[in-house]
């Protein structure tokens, strides 16, 4: 196993962070890391803000569901698909034109975009001893987060990212078995199901052990606790409200 | 700048390949390093078909708008957004109950997690001394696509990657410069308009001298070109059609 896979399967969502800021050169590598993902087209239809100021990284914490982390990091990213610099910056050339940044193929282009750059710049930060924890719950009061960002139309908050030196070492919570992700020249329905009473039994022992048995709830209750519940259902008419999949 | 960095900092996509075989080893763990990226609380929402089967491929490539090298690669990896695996497998659990797999955030869930397993899997093949190269082109028959690889409702092809070893060792294309992309506590909308300007001239610059002077054209020109092309404008019917993003 060469260092970079090494780094890959040693990753954990860290939560606590140290005092020790980020040097502006290490914050200027994570995004040019970021910059050589692939992007569809050479688009490059996203935008990343580095939030720093203490105040308003106290806000994004209360609108991501009370987060400390968010406040305690020393660098919040919050990466964004981005059509509007595409948009704007082409007028010229389009006027008199119809255009399709209202697409759900240009909405879906622009949060590739943005998702594979912040992945390159996680790994980048994890190469330097950094810790890094995605943070979907930015998208709980989505409208807010865009407003406190000055996000403008055909620009949204695809998730945030918390960015500082760990303050602790957390366990690796076991993945599904390759099995019931991977398949071979076709979907294997009955297989990735099935896999996923393996993985029941390996997520019941796991939380056993670490809680010492007070927990036990197979993956598959959890999940569909989850799937039961309405969560964030404002994304669809939020996303057409900043000019998005339109059609 | 560490190897990894030094990694990152490198990519390019691959579109020769040699004729030199993956292993099962180097699949594997390629899909061990996706399977560690982050994953919205757990959900673990995508699925990778492996092509290997030369007369898909083959149909693949068509599919794709006659993309030769998704014949000539080795191993083409489809990447899926997969809520079918979760609404099944918590079926048990969900009986009698509303559930949410069609809602706009779902679907955002399932394609984040593929994208940044994906990721994930492209620069651990990288490290090993493969190339890849993303293809949004297994978009442009979408439906097509999702019959040959037999998808069932909730699972659409995000993109493929074609993996191999490089048969070339293509230019890199220049960026955006850094502050196009990276906003300081809000998005700075003149700014990030401003810099296209520069990256008019970076990219001119870079055809014509990749070109012997025969293309100039300005980046966002290109671009103004692509917003007004209305492209896969069949997504938004195919994904409700497959039981996404409904609401």
């Amino acid at each position: 196993m060469n260092e970079t896979i090494s780094l890959l399967m040693n990753h954990r969502s860290i939560r606590k962070y140290s005092t020790q800021q980020l040097t502006e050169e290490q914050l200027q590598t994570m995004i040019a890391a970021a910059q050589m993902a692939s992007t569809s087209s050479n688009v490059q239809a996203y935008s990343v803000i580095a939030v720093t100021d203490p105040a308003k990284k106290q806000q994004l914490a209360r609108l991501a569901g009370n987060q400390a982390y968010i406040v305690e990091c020393p660098v919040f990213l919050v990466w964004c698909a981005d059509l509007y610099r595409l948009k704007v910056s082409t007028a010229a050339y389009t006027e008199g034109n119809d255009t399709y940044e209202d697409s759900t193929e240009n909405f879906l282009v622009a949060s590739m975009d943005a998702a594979l750059a912040a992945q390159n710049a996680a790994v980048a930060a994890e190469s330097m001893g950094l810790g890094i924890v995605y943070i979907g719950g930015i998208r709980n009061q989505i409208a807010q987060v865009s407003e406190l960002l000055e996000l403008p139309e055909l620009v949204y908050p695809v998730f945030g990212m918390c960015v500082g030196y760990p303050d602790q070492q957390p366990g690796q919570r076991p993945r599904l078995p390759q099995e019931a992700v991977l398949h071979r020249d076709a979907y294997d329905a009955a297989k990735t199901v099935e896999q996923v009473k393996h993985y029941d039994e390996t997520m019941v022992a796991y939380l056993r052990e670490r809680t010492g048995g007070e927990k036990s709830t197979p993956w598959s209750e959890i999940m569909g606790d989850r799937l039961a519940k309405p969560t964030r259902m404002h994304m669809k008419s939020f996303l057409e409200g900043k000019g998005f999949m339109r059609k």
